[in-house]
């Protein structure tokens, strides 16, 4: 096979595991899905077009099993001794074969995941190159398209104290090249966002930090990348995905709210949105809900890297997300803003140090687009019951309805006319009930 | 003696107990200043005029003791059987006396701690006008003064949805008068600042939220404060006090820089500053330091409700601050950036519910005041000795003083430009040690 | 109505609201059961019988909506502006009409729940003395029984350094009393079980604390109230609830773990069981169902005070646990142990402080209850089908059926043996999958 | 150089970095010891008897600074490209080289910190004896001494579902091998404990857990290892190390309490003792000084492993320690029981990943050791001045010195007799104050 070509289906990695199939809820069949049903209509879309999910290139088939305590654990075939350009196609081969026996339409990958190890930029530079051809042709051959490609600032030596915002600007400028690359890469291979996760971009202490500089540069850089999408006839979106620590003790993409703030600072607020992920609101003390209310209501809701943690440990543990009670808190704040647009929900998730085999990589995404599916479930009933909905209209209905209302909010009013207004009219009103319980209970009527 | 008129030093509360003076760091006397000396030169100013210290009326004064799981156990003599008129002024009188014993220069107030109780917003609207008069005279008297004002929108049972961002109208309403009442009486009293908590300004559930609604009347009726400021003329600044949660399930003064965001969303960033608290840094995942800096980067720093947290418990327990080391490395973030405009540190805290004398009052603040003097000398320390900043200043040199730094904050710089020129030159720089350690013991070497 | 005669379903409170009837999954109605059908045989056993349900008498009957930053907010009738004799006898009335609405076999108490306000010790005595008898009438004429009792040691001010740990004799004195008195009374009402939660038995600091001391006299005086049972013929079990802190910054009776070593150290492991709740779980750092498969290991589980926090806030705000996947993974570790015995599930949870109205108390309890119910239909299911429980027993196989493993467990077996073997046998084995993403499928698959 | 011959001091790898001297609090040297004089008779014993400190193995000299987001970062002669022999020779030579620089009198190691990778358990085995070899003679020709070995049950991949633990016993012989193995190594070294940290013993989920199973195995071996202990002469303390999670889930030695549980189920609680962290501490929900002064009480308190980690972050960051007010709240609590006995100060704690010079580890440890000294001034001062010791003598005297505390402490005492006391006497009593924020200054007052 010359260097250039791919193999696909030809002496499969997976032996024995045939594409999963949908076989609904009754089926005991450990490898089919009961619930994920692609083509299955809910609140007027495919389940595929809804949840438009992918297999993350990193976890399933770069990570080896170790931990910060021990080395890899993993039967992986293609795991070979070093990283060589020959276990880096291997890894492509078996990914592609992955990807298209879970049926799933989507990937992502960081531009180290895909290319074998690289001595210097220049070498990742050109592995990139034709990681991306590669990429091509195995797209072409399967049908399984790019949510997002990003570039890796966080692993290399070099980026132990940021990639942007690094205070050496050698650094910074190294950086700022493998976006370059790889966001090109994703332009070519028609991804359909592109995104910046600040794997290092904050500090371990202030002591050393300079937070103006590191954060104007940010800025800085940002709008450079949003500058050159436009460039390039870049599509798809620039998403920046939050999280508050780990492994700086202080990252600058903290949460949405945050990453909301620091982007109208720059005025970049229209041009770049954000890839929530459940295990980092966690992280930052929010429920996943919260961070997808919020970015949908501050207008830079962008995709999904669904996972989950564990409520007693505090680190990134990136586990399959089953909770479908917590999904569907989710999905009702996401959908009736449209759902999903360029975004995706991509299986940022990898199995437990312990589960070493390759059948292990299937039961857990097949358990993690079950219980996506599941929730889709819930969350379309919950909303075309409407009970929930129609309550909380209710709840703020005064502030369209009535004439105290229409007056606060009309174009005239001052704290001085709205204070006059309750002196004049003795305002002395009470509380009502919030319900938070009947709605709780309306939520769980609709759990399937 | 008339309604109007108040008593100073006469028949005093607080028996037995002299103002407390300096006394130098080899005192034994547990009442008085070891290290507070107010008119000692730091940094060129005089330590009263960096501290700007301020007691607070509600945990010192209002509270009796209760927790939600018992009953007051303090031994307050002006705690009546019910917070009546008489009450109200026998609090008014020991804490005048209470300021003036312990020297520092400001209080803090919420409207209804130093009025009797009212049934409704009209009885409350004038027993405010009264208390304002009685605390004219009081500051007259002592030459104490007011740090800021604020309005309880948080006890009433009416408030249990939130004041600015309730979903009933008439609630909002009766919000926007108790902060036009409390800020004309901030303005009266000479206040430097004007606060407002979100006590509960957030949600308990998505479920019966509408966050759109909330943010916006919330953005609104802020403006309408700073409007209303500028009309009476007030000087001061308006500050927002960031608590990620509690009360509520989550509040939208989650941190600093979720504030700036919300600012920024508004127009408001050059309006509004921040109040800081140590234990609200806590529970929100951050440290002390982190939220001072931060402010200070955003341009947003205002004033510091201090006190601290532990770190073993969830909830905003309002402790003295003893952590001279963690107040030295806030203050190293705070004064170099010109330290307090017309902020000051309030001291937001309470004794233990276990510490039921009146002698605890004065045990505890003497010690917060101490620890803020003594971090302030060991802050002072750190600056004049220069180390800390010179590392820093060296470690960022390469953005002023190297040609590659230069070009890539030129003007017409851009992605390409800086990516070729990396590729061109065949970057491939290495990481640099940040000396955390190093630093480190810098600090503890200053801590006095 | 003479003093010692009660009231049944005569001028009831919660009017409009008939008893709650299962109507299963389908139904719509929000003041339905749709999963709690109480003779539903369930793993051979009744539903009922599984589940011993209990309402709680504090959260739902004296807490009128205050929370640390505010007053009151609910709406109930028995509610009188102090709790004298006719407000606590009003309350009792409409607790029974509760209870038997609800159809729920069981209900809990503290002394203070169910007597008006006392005084003195003496007085409570008392009061506890005449309610008793009015329970005992309501439980007669309602079929309602009492599944436990317990006094409150940490509402009143004298309680504010704990009860049988307070430093002050007299104090621990009066403690010890109220437990007497409690005991008995809830022996007089043939409660299944008593409970002592160390409301304030913790410290607040080190510093004024003696460590030995106190968990000496809590040691001796645990022992006493053992002793004591025996000798009146109490037949329940005694019962400690673990909880971590809050209100005290530490608390003894931190978790199972924590619990079960200082009943060996005190020789009481087979006398004193646990009463575990799951908000306390979290706030220790564990999960719910940590918690159980501990105490059902160590041979201490009792009884389960059901309810949940979340997973944001650090602190107990016992919410009703609508998580039926948490509960499950609770129950499975509970019932192959043989499930509650003297034990139930009491709803220790109150509806949030936004849910003002009657109704609320309703929707609230219908929800828990039905959560309970479908995480036991789950369970059972996962129980029934096997296969977890049949991986687990393979996993460990070779403790059994192995040469080795028999060899290791046998009576001779040394260090020495062992470590002689392995290096003679040249034992050099690798890592055999855990499965954990497979297993957890398991659960979603049998989830309701 | 014969393969059993040590070099010591010859072609220094340190070069240029001189024996660390004491220079008093006024010296600006960022090497030198300013607190931190060995000599110094503080409380009556050497400053260096006191504190007994080790440097560790496995951070300083076996880490290379990575992280799970990174590759190394540090820069160390030693570490060749792979850990071969002569690489493993290189790192004793520059370890023992650091020890003496220091000038501490301990060090402590793992079994795989101080040989080549081993390809098997037997390789380990021979590695190790041979590795045993050369630590005694750098021990006798340099005078530093081994403060305990430990053996690594985490890192190799066999260890994934624990070492003594395992679900599989071929892998917990493969654990009791190298503990026999690495406890007759200390032995032959003269070290003065040996230490079980349970890397691995513990959970990641309960679905494939059976918890008797390895909680009993857990104590049979731990029995195990305390007779070989007795039977080959060992005289030193057998510690286990209380960590809450990380790298599982959940582990068994959660904190000092639980420990203690365990121990006393097994008879084990008079021959083993804990070796406390703070970072681990801080896991589990508690202070430092918790964690001592909880194991001081139990009579299990064994030896410290010196470090930090962060509020911010959930996760064992093994900071340097250089908060002096924590240490010294820890210090009172162990010094009154007669301090370590054993036991010593281990710095198990590692410089940051951006600490990358070799210079660092010196500035990590001089500030660390500096640390450690301060605070056992600061605590000596606070001890010789008595005030808080006076202040809880009182504050219990009624259990010694009233008639009714002794009697609660008599031996015919009981719950009826207590309680029929109690009203007979009419008992009332109120709270005392607790005077903590007294008690907090004059901490502060005593710190150095
Ligand atoms: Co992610
Ligand atoms: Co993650
Ligand atoms: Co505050
Ligand atoms: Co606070
Ligand atoms: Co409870
Ligand atoms: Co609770
Ligand atoms: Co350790
Ligand atoms: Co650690």
């Amino acid at each position: 096979m010359a260097d250039g070509e791919i193999k696909v289906d030809n002496d499969p990695v997976f032996k024995g595991i045939d594409p999963i199939k949908y076989e609904g809820p009754d089926s005991d069949n450990p490898l089919a899905y009961r619930y994920y049903d692609k083509d299955q209509m809910v609140l007027g879309k495919r389940m595929e077009d809804h949840l438009r999910m992918a297999v993350c290139y990193w976890h399933t088939f770069c990570w080896d099993g170790f931990d910060i305590f021990g080395a890899g654990t993993t039967d992986r075939p293609w795991h070979a001794a070093r990283n060589d350009r020959a276990a880096a196609d291997a890894k492509m081969a078996a990914a592609f074969e992955f990807f298209t026996k879970l049926g799933l339409p989507y990937y992502c990958f960081h531009d180290v995941d895909v290319t074998e190890d690289s001595a210097t930029p220049d070498e990742l530079s050109n592995n990139l190159k034709r990681a991306a051809d590669r990429l091509a042709a195995y797209q072409e051959a399967t049908g399984v398209k790019l949510l997002w490609g990003t570039a890796n600032l966080f692993s290399n030596p070099r980026f132990a104290a940021g990639g942007l915002t690094n205070p050496n600007p050698e650094v910074a400028a190294c950086a700022v090249r493998q976006i370059r690359d790889c966001l090109e890469a994703t332009n070519q291979l028609g991804g359909e966002n592109y995104v910046l996760w600040g794997g290092r971009e904050g500090y371990d202490t202030l002591l050393n930090t300079n937070l103006d500089r590191e954060l104007n540069n940010f800025g800085r850089f940002l709008s450079m990348v949003v500058e050159h999408k436009h460039k390039i006839g870049f599509k798809g979106k620039i998403l920046i995905e939050p999280k508050p620590h780990e492994p700086m003790y202080h990252q600058y993409d903290f949460d949405s709210a945050t990453i909301h703030g620091f982007l109208q600072h720059f005025g970049l607020e229209k041009e770049v949105h954000v890839n929530i992920e459940p295990n980092h609101a966690t992280l930052s003390g929010h429920s996943f809900a919260h961070e997808i209310a919020t970015a949908v209501s501050l207008g830079i809701m962008g995709s999904i890297d669904i996972n989950c943690g564990n409520y007693q440990n505090g680190w990134d543990t990136d586990q399959f997300n089953l909770d479908v009670r917590d999904i569907t808190l989710a999905l009702i704040e996401l959908l009736p803003s449209g759902g999903l647009d360029t975004g995706g929900f991509n299986f940022d998730a990898k199995v437990r140090r312990q589960s070493s085999d390759l059948d292990d990589l299937f039961y857990a995404h097949v358990g993690g687009v079950d219980a996506l599916a599941r929730a889709l479930l819930s969350a379309a009933d919950i909303i075309e019951k409407g009970e929930i909905a129609k309550f909380k209209a209710a709840r703020y209905a005064g502030w369209e309805s009535s004439d105290l209302g229409k007056m606060m909010l009309s174009d005239g009013a001052s704290l001085e006319s709205i204070a006059d207004k309750a002196a004049a009219t003795g305002l002395n009103p009470s509380h009502t009930s919030g319900r938070q319980e009947m709605l709780e209970n309306l939520v769980n009527r609709s759990l399937k």
